[in-house]
């Protein structure tokens, strides 16, 4: 397209890089940016700026942050005994959230997925180990998603933790909230059936 | 959110201001960019900060360019007898793709929307009379929107440019390609209808 600028075809390019946007969505982005005031452009340009400088992973537990330990690892409140397995940064963001958890994470950076080439290797389970053996760690929740890598995830480090003698767990499934029992799938029924508690 | 680093939080808060986007998907764009290489959020960085610096509007049309004229402006192939005329430069982008139009453009920067405070005044209508009235041009074709604003646009429009002489239309309303008589709203298929042609 002659009749477009080069550097708005290069932005549009780069917003389309972003999951689930397309070419339009993409295009629709830089008018609404052209027609801002340009601090504006220029505020993205820094936030972007500023996470890529700034952020890194956490030492111990690899969530992202923008000091050497981030601020969960480095909270003398949170219980030192807990640990709570998960696959991504953003896994330990929607744990958060609930304010349920009050223990310490470990970010696996992925889950088991033979089928796209990521075996046990790839992800920090060693570094798990290691952890739980430096002692004073009574339970390791371990919180992948309830799919097939997750659940495969789940076992393979159960069986590695098994030597620790520390208590593993998994989080519970069943049915969602707000979730309609004559809709729900066969495997969430019987999950909720068999995890049924006394009242 | 404790947990969240502050330069994340505010790269979602800047991608939840372009259109459509919001929290959670904002977030997503962030933990998609923290995954990839650092070089790809400098390249988005780098093509923002292109746009914000190299785009200005073209002295003639007003559509977006990074020289002082744009390319079609100062393409002297372009037929100068005909000027289209349309709200935003997204317009001339389009009306360029389907490659029927080898005239020029002039973007009027809006249409006039009572309801939103804008009037005549805010657009580039007074520098569409004067680059009528400087010669040269045989008919300006106007190509807002067919809705309200777009409509009250042409009119107020074509009685500016009655006294140049100039021939002025509009473009032409009817079924879009694709669809379906039972199905067109009454005004178009009206539309349709009273514009019909000799086959």
């Amino acid at each position: 397209m002659k009749a477009l600028p080069e550097s708005i075809q290069r932005l549009i390019k780069e917003f389309n890089k972003l999951p689930g946007i397309g070419h339009k969505t993409s295009e629709r982005f830089v008018y609404h940016l052209l027609r801002l005031p340009r601090e504006e452009i220029d505020s993205m340009g820094y936030a972007l700026q500023e996470v890529r400088d700034k952020i890194k992973r956490c030492t111990i537990c690899s969530t992202y942050t923008e000091e050497d330990t981030c601020t969960i690892c480095s909270d003398p409140q949170r219980d030192q005994t807990l640990i709570c397995v998960v696959a991504e940064p953003r896994d330990v963001i929607a744990l958060e959230k609930t304010g349920e958890f009050r223990g310490l994470y470990h970010v696996l950076g992925g889950v088991i997925d033979h089928a796209n080439g990521v075996g046990p290797a790839q992800l920090r389970i060693d570094e798990l180990v290691t952890r739980t053996e430096s002692g004073g760690v009574s339970e390791v929740i371990v919180a992948t998603n309830p799919d097939m890598e997750g659940e495969t995830t789940a076992l393979y480090i159960a069986q590695q933790l098994k030597k620790t003698g520390v208590s593993v767990t998994r989080i519970a499934r069943g049915l969602p909230i707000g979730a309609n029992i004559e809709f729900a799938d066969e495997v969430t029924l019987g999950n909720a059936l068999s995890g049924r508690r006394e009242m």
